[in-house]
């Protein structure tokens, strides 16, 4: 009988829970709690590239070095960035809690914090909340905990994949802050397949690749970005190491597209597709270029397909980066093809972007290659939330 | 007796005028020609350095391949960029034809054109035009011509610089796409001085270095930049290198700080100041990345005092790129040491950001050098002004 539980306790041997300590000005729930039940305890997890990373962030990287972790702990309502000693000091004594309460070693529990940045955690109200979730833990909490990691996200993600016998699952956050490198805002996913650290390390690295690291929302990566797998083994299940890696990648780009349709303040996801590049690196790096380009967000919120933006960002990628002949470039937006050979193509007036989603495609005539980076349009709701940003 | 014409035409020899050809939809004036009467025809550009480069900029860069320009014809309403071989060949019949009209070769007229990207330019509205603009050409013209290279500016930028007995002068225009690389926007500067090819050339390019190219007012470089200098000796002066030096380099400066007051919907004007860094090159690469940070941008257009979205960008600058210590930051703004040792420092409730200039110094603490990088906020205006861009 497969498990009813959703997102990060759709997998054996996992329990979760979410509640409101009060972190939250709103009194909505802020804090999670994700436990290993094994009888495997392999983890693997991937973090901000960002220097100025968060205490939890410093903490995790020393929690996984083993490949091992029993609990995952994380708060919305406060990032615990760009606080000191006392942050760090803040983030150890909420682990060494979390373990207490379950009987484990705090060098045995990750943690994950996000909101605002360069505030201390109200400890008062974190610690009670850490002991009302480890009460709380189920093996359906998935849903409660992936709320409770919620911050401008209007929806809770989750999605679950099925195998051979075996179940992986996670949940997400996001909203802001959504340009990662390497891994992206916070992200458990949980698996009862019979995998060691070292595979999970290099499955999740590869789906980090193809999933979250081709987001780029808004160009801004995040002091607290964690992407963070756990194996409990419960199935009993050894799988393909090819089917496991694929039924990992779809989940991380399931989750990855829930994040860029609940973008703060977004109107469309915008998919740039980059083909005929000559290697997947320079695909990459040119979806990326337009993605991060202010003016061809602003023309697709006002539903204007501007393909000289387009070409105008595309052209600013230096030659010794990315190969293409300015003079042989096509796009399309919404398979119109309004640009040909670096020139006027098809009527603007025949691209309809009413709907959420847009393409755009951009043929560099230089290779094989291809790649597709999913952003969002600038808007004025992006303005407003990140003008008055206060969670 | 000082020349009581300003901008382009304050230095002797020079003429220019500005007509409304009908290329804007406003009725505006759309068409500027500025000739130097010399008696010397010495002159230096840079240009953008998009690989997307408008017809225009290929046929000036041809133009000023042997260090002389007679004139330079610049159109608004319309950029003539992508829009491939006709493009380039209205280009040529413009250059044509203002030469033909001045008893000149086609082959001494710059071209610069600013609009929209990817329409053809309606040449017979155009050519008329020059016909008109080289009829009102007159010694005082600069006013004229700073009016009709607008497109969204809401000013026309002029400023004048004067010597021991020479005087330089410019015009420029900018509003959107202001992030360059080697020179920005539509600049024309003249002067009366006795200066070779190669010293304005040289003058140029440093003075660009330390104004336009510290400019970033929403990371969109544009392919159309040009800055163009015009010397014709007519003062009969042979300036001191050092003077000419820090008397263009102010005057590239003076309109740099004009096009950031004017960008298209800002609110506020923001200096980012990167200090005690490890070098020049670094203190410019660490500031321009926090200029290109929408979360920030967006934080001071709500008059939030966000450090930690400084902290995370300046974060995102790879160790090999800049040398400093995340935990040893601190960040001012106006005045009020804000973070400290990369984390929390004075109240932010002690910041105003009411006024439309807003002070932000980054210490690095690596270092003994420094640059200055002015950005804008991003604002509604700015998105609203970019989704409905039609002129």
């Amino acid at each position: 009988m497969s498990n009813p539980a959703t997102g990060v306790t759709a997998a054996l041997g996992f329990r979760a829970a979410g509640v409101a300590a009060g972190l939250k000005t709103s009194g909505k729930s802020d804090v999670a709690v994700v436990v290993n039940d094994g009888p495997l305890k392999n983890a693997a997890a991937v973090f901000t590239s960002n220097r100025v990373a968060a205490a939890p962030v410093h903490w995790s990287r020393r929690v996984i070095g083993d490949g091992r972790a029993d609990a995952v702990l994380v708060n919305s309502g406060g990032a615990n960035a760009c606080t000191g000693p006392e942050g760090f000091q803040n983030t150890h004594a909420s682990a060494e809690r979390t373990a207490e309460l379950l009987g484990i070693s705090a060098t045995d529990v990750l943690v994950c914090s996000t909101g605002l940045i360069g505030d201390q955690l109200p400890m008062d109200k974190l610690l009670p909340g850490v002991e009302a979730a480890v009460q709380a833990l189920t093996v359906d909490g998935g849903t409660e905990a992936a709320n409770a990691i919620m911050t401008t996200d209007t929806v809770a993600k989750e999605a679950v994949r099925n195998g051979n016998g075996w179940t992986v699952g996670g949940m997400a956050k996001g909203a802001g802050m959504l340009a990662p490198a390497l891994a992206t805002m916070l992200v458990v996913i949980s698996t009862d397949a019979v995998l060691e650290p070292s595979q999970l390390d290099g499955a999740l690295r590869e789906a980090c690749r193809l999933s979250f690291d081709r987001v780029d929302s808004d160009g801004c990566m995040s002091t607290n970005d964690s992407v963070i797998l756990l194996a409990s083994g419960a199935s009993g299940q050894s799988p393909v190491r090819t089917e496991f890696q694929q039924a990992l990648t779809e989940l991380c780009q399931d989750l990855a597209r829930q994040l860029i349709a609940d973008a703060e303040g977004a109107s469309h996801d915008i998919a740039i597709r980059t083909f005929n590049a000559a290697n997947e690196e320079q695909a990459v790096l040119v979806a990326k270029t337009v993605a991060r380009s202010n003016l061809f967000k602003a023309a697709i919120f006002g539903q204007d397909p501007n393909w000289g933006r387009v070409l105008a960002a595309v052209g600013t990628v230096p030659e010794a980066l990315a190969a293409f002949d300015p003079d042989q470039l096509d796009v399309s937006m919404n398979g119109v093809q309004i640009c040909r050979n670096g020139a006027i193509g098809d009527s603007r007036d025949l691209v309809d972007l009413s709907g959420r989603e847009v393409r755009v495609d951009i043929d560099l005539k230089a290779g094989e290659a291809e790649a597709t980076i999913w952003t969002n349009d600038l808007t004025h709701d992006y303005v407003h939330e990140n003008s008055a940003y206060s969670s």
